[in-house]
């Protein structure tokens, strides 16, 4: 069995509600002396077989069917 | 700025019904040969300064009051 970890992002530029909100309530809370805060999504994923290279197209093609909206975010697919 | 990259997941053994959606997902969008799926949440943040050790005491202390649920969930700190 691989194991493998997907990172999804928001492509720059793109605007990040909730990263918003999550920087408003850490200044409620009293932290300061921070910036932006942006918040995405990661998976890990279990792949059978010991092919990396096969699983990275599999986790590629997962990311690009539904783990990902790549019209807004960015993937990337690191094994661990 | 120092910019650094929280993950915060599930706790193991912990129930993870959104992994349970998506692994159900896959299969209906004909992907196989795969295990386990476990979803959790990133942040990229940006704190002033450079010093990293200050850093990762106010991103310890933001993760363990706003970020991640530590009843259910790990978190990891790391600089990008």
């Amino acid at each position: 069995m691989i194991r493998a970890r997907v990172v999804v992002t928001l492509k720059n530029g793109v605007l990040d509600p909730q990263g918003k909100a999550i920087e408003g309530a850490l200044g409620t809370l009293g932290f300061a002396g921070f910036g932006s805060v942006r918040q995405g999504k990661v998976f890990d994923v279990e792949v059978e077989g010991e092919d990396r290279d096969a699983a990275r197209d599999q986790l590629t093609a997962m990311c690009d069917k539904l783990l990902a909206n790549t019209v807004i975010e960015n993937y990337s697919v690191e094994f661990v």
